[in-house]
């Protein structure tokens, strides 16, 4: 049995469905770009062994778990760590016979589209997971992850990844990316700039990070020149270990373009921990200003990421820490928020900008007009939630007629589940190949040009736009 | 001729159409089960013969008058009551026919669906409504609704009706209820707790309410643990006559959880009447806090219904009173509304609290992912002008990838027509089989797995999450 | 080589395209009625030829310049004149091929649809733009455009063009109108109202505006009351050049119902410079109310397209001006903002207010109920933006099934890309050709009802609705 339909995600309509093959036919195997995503790049350095079924697929998949969890099943059963490190199961076979009794949940999701897929591709897995079936399955990875060939260095090239980039705080050490690069292998994992520990002000132990992060710098970052400095040092650091773009996720899509002297005032007080929400907001919007201002002199690609309303769940918060599956998307304005930051540098056809956001209902009213006309703006592709079938497609319908293809970015994967990876990268390409299809067969694009789009969107698109 | 298209509601691709088919085949003779709606009582308790064809179609029907009154027809023409008890059109065949002459405008919309269907498989109808046919129809209405066969318990027991629950204020003495219960008659109708009466403090006569609910309750209301006490014993009664959830309509999804001396105060002043517009929403908002917390003791499921701008039409107030189609959905925000509920009793698993609402653009922003991981939270199916084809198809398409179907309830037909009940349960069994057989010709779900799930979607999960 | 699809637009379902196409000829050839667009009355006074294809389809087209422009190319290189009247682009053969080397980045979007319609069947071109093609093609159209048979008027007869409407401010002289008139020719040309430059007390230079205003309809127009009687007086004016409408373009869609005194203060400091931005917007909230009331005497239908965020960039507004692709949709709410002018003239069934929208999540939730149930409100087709297949699609789809058919009003090309016009019409009769058969498909209308429905929205219902 497979668990995978070839011609899944593809309309059952003959035309739509052939179509679609023969373009995906031309995108399948085309090397993975991925410009932005979590993976952690100790896997690369170290290249040990996965731990355990359970380990890979369950425990750190926040997708996974928060389904789970929603159904009354607690973090605790799933091996989620606690904050003050009290106890969770910590038996893999006991975790993983839990999230194969509940497989049922994830169906009509995209989790159970990557899980099949990386189930049968990857570890060769040829029938569904269920509590009957959980423990040969079990068996089965865990076998694969005791061969070489599942190292993390051998899946990174079986998976056929030209280039990946993972994301580091401003105050990491890129100890990692270092030992990579000291290896001598060949596979090119980069970093990313992401500075919301040291430009956020209501980041945890913001003054502490940024007195870590002058340290790291060599600069006085307590001085507002300093600090600006700072960054321009850290961000040519990172650009050493091949950084290409700096990345930002704030609440709000807000930007400001203040006066030194004000920003200056509200940095010193943003230290001193007495900014006001307001003007943390305020900071925190002058900021991208500043980082689009450095990335016309040092080319970084700008990414933000707004609208994330993190950690909504106090308990939750406190027994497990961020990143638990309680981040929610609000709505988030684009029109007046990103104002000031495209007043200043939006006209600049030497800078990229990169929108993303959890709100679709911008995507047509508010980003693709916004994207369609400034030379500095390009359209990320669906983010967290929105990166399923339905929600790539609402992208695709939403925005292509106001911003054409050419000023979206192509796919990110943007994920930490390394072994859904591939997964991903062939939903979005059928996807694309379904939906060029549709345009073909509407007679709203000839299929030569789509053959060329879909090469675009696949491949080439993500790799100008973030300049790999 | 047949009114209805045995097909209809599924694609005409052939495979489409063959699996929506083979799924619907399953489900389309479950019985109904209807967890929350606005039937009268009266009808089963008494099974007097529904009057007239008008006063069963046209006059109580918000979705028909609200449509002809849009193109100018005045809702006295068909007969629409008067606050002041003034002239309105008496003569059913005359509203009937206003009504026939009208039918085109429907064309498009679900009250088409539900009306030819009711005509059609309740009484017989196998012609268009219109003018020329107005006659023909009215009078084999009419012959029918003389028949035994067509009282309201013959009807419900056709309807194949399991369990139905009404919708009652906390301040009804429940009597039909009771003489359903006395009459021995073996149709399972429940109430449900609607405490909007004596909860909002802009209710019409709030404080007049507390005081009754309070002498029905045998509690002081007037002070603040006297009014929680009275809660908590009108429940019990509720209880009694079948209830299983509470309801609660507010014009926000504010929620709150005030310290108690805080709650006490603001309930002072919404007795007194000198609460500001924010202090009744606060209080509001409190309110549905202290009805989750009793819901832990006393099993209740707690329903919310936010978000409508109720009687926008002045006139129309002055003149009909509410409910007269003047009820505008208006944009809701849940992630920050609903985080003093969620921090305090989103956790539990033992609470069932259903989230419904009219902007379904937080279906894929805010309501799936919340309900895609809070324990407590299940999303109802869409709501009021979002019941249609393609108000389920939006819902589906924008809640499953991150909510799952397991942390949804079903159907509710929420509908004070009696004879489209069978109508719309119809309608939500086929959309959600032409949604599974979409899923399963695209890759998505297995064939066995989406014939569990659309006997879950069209029977189980409203059983269960309604605890019925 | 043929660029149109015979087909295109149809569902590839052979039952979708037979049902499609069979509707899509019987309306096909139906007279195009255009109540509501910017093409230059000029045109058609003088008849003179259009200059070249450059500045006939590149220039003056902000979808197409805003596009290029998003990619890196100056406004400039296209021939945009400048405020300060510097140095532009004039060789129109050089623009042209800047615009065929980036014909791809209009793959998806409607922008190649309307212009691969123009070129293939106004100017009979069957081989694809680009640079390749370029010159080609330019000579081709440059050949027909110093033709007779080219000239705007012959043009708008091979068009088949029963009406159209230009827009001229209420300080517009209507020379052209009057020259046309007095023409003789058959031509039907009607204008309309629209005062936004004597409405909006932020309008460039609105004191002055207003003071020409009076001059012209020979009142004291700095008084309230001789402010009002400019209106009616202008209104009777444009009357007489067959306006049937006016028109209001404000930032928001607030309404106001002031009392009188308040009203003439708010216009006393408006025409002082000293409104806040509030008051500027009460007082344009006002103005429609006003203008309805007028409307009640004189039959003019009042369209309103309110949420625009115009004029984005600093930059480009200080350079280029007004109305270069900087006009950005934003969200609009519309439950209260009309409440006041719904609760004074709403239920008058002889006044029809048109509501437009760039906000595609008031479709369903706001605009179908509102125009649903008050007898004045019925709603205009997409705006702008959203005037393509899949806006199109998405209009149909969240209005139709609260609002019915026969609450909108039909297509507006709203263009002044002269050349579009049978391009934009062909569009919306093959979407709506398109969804009736997916209605007739589905079950969900009888087929002798979708024939009839195809003609009223491709004719009777613009027709009816703007008085024409």
């Amino acid at each position: 049995m497979a668990l995978l339909d070839e011609n899944r995600l593809f309309s059952p309509d003959p035309v739509l469905r052939r179509l679609s093959r023969d373009l995906y036919d031309t995108v399948r195997d085309l090397p993975i770009i991925s410009p932005h995503g979590h993976t952690d790049p100790q896997w690369y350095a170290e290249n040990a062994a996965f731990p355990d079924p359970a380990r890979l697929f369950v425990t750190p998949d926040h997708y996974v778990f928060r389904m789970l969890h929603s159904q009354g099943v607690p973090l605790e059963a799933m091996g989620v760590p606690r904050v003050d490190g009290g106890e969770t199961e910590q038996d893999p076979r006991k975790i993983w016979r839990l999230f194969a009794s509940h497989y049922h949940l994830f169906r009509g999701t995209p989790s159970r589209i990557w899980i099949d897929h990386a189930l049968q591709e990857v570890f060769g897995v040829d029938q569904r997971l269920s509590s009957e079936t959980a423990d040969a399955i079990y068996d089965q990875i865990d076998d694969c992850l005791k061969q070489e060939a599942f190292r993390p260095r051998a899946l990174f090239e079986r998976f056929n990844i030209e280039a990946i980039s993972t994301t580091e705080s401003a105050i990491d050490d890129l100890k990692w990316h270092r030992m990579i690069r000291d290896s001598g292998w060949g596979g090119k994992v980069i970093t990313a700039y992401r500075p919301d520990a040291v430009v956020d002000p209501e980041f945890q132990n913001f003054a502490a990070n940024v007195e870590q992060f002058g340290e790291m710098a060599g600069e006085d970052a307590t001085t507002w020149q300093g600090y600006l400095a700072a960054h321009r040092n850290r961000r040519a650091y990172f650009k050493e270990f091949g950084a290409t773009s700096s990345d930002h996720g704030h609440a709000t899509a807000r930007t400001e373009d203040l006066p030194q002297e004000v920003a200056a005032a509200l940095f010193d007080k943003a230290l001193r921990g007495v900014c006001s929400e307001d003007e943390a907001d305020t900071f925190r919007g002058h900021m991208l200003t500043e980082m689009a201002r450095m990335s016309l002199d040092d080319g970084l690609v700008l990414q933000i990421h707004p609208g994330s309303a993190r950690n909504h769940s106090d308990a939750i918060m406190a027994r497990f820490g961020r990143d638990k599956g309680y981040d929610i998307p609000t709505r988030t304005d684009y029109v007046h928020a990103l104002r000031p930051l495209l007043n200043t540098v939006g006209e600049r056809s030497d800078l990229t900008i990169i929108l993303f956001t959890l709100d679709e209902t911008s995507y047509a009213r508010e980003l693709a007009p916004l994207a369609g006309v400034y030379p500095a703006l390009k359209l990320g592709p669906p983010w967290w939630f929105h990166d399923s079938f339905e929600g790539m497609i609402r992208f695709r319908e939403m925005a292509t007629e106001t911003a054409g293809f050419y000023n979206t970015v192509g796919f990110n994967d943007d994920t930490r589940a390394f072994c859904s990876i591939p997964a991903r990268h062939d939903v979005a390409r059928r996807v694309d190949c379904a939906f060029l299809a549709n345009l073909i067969a509407t007679g709203r694009l000839a299929e030569d040009e789509a053959f060329e789009v879909a090469h675009d969107l696949a491949y080439r698109l993500a790799k100008q736009a973030y300049r790999l």
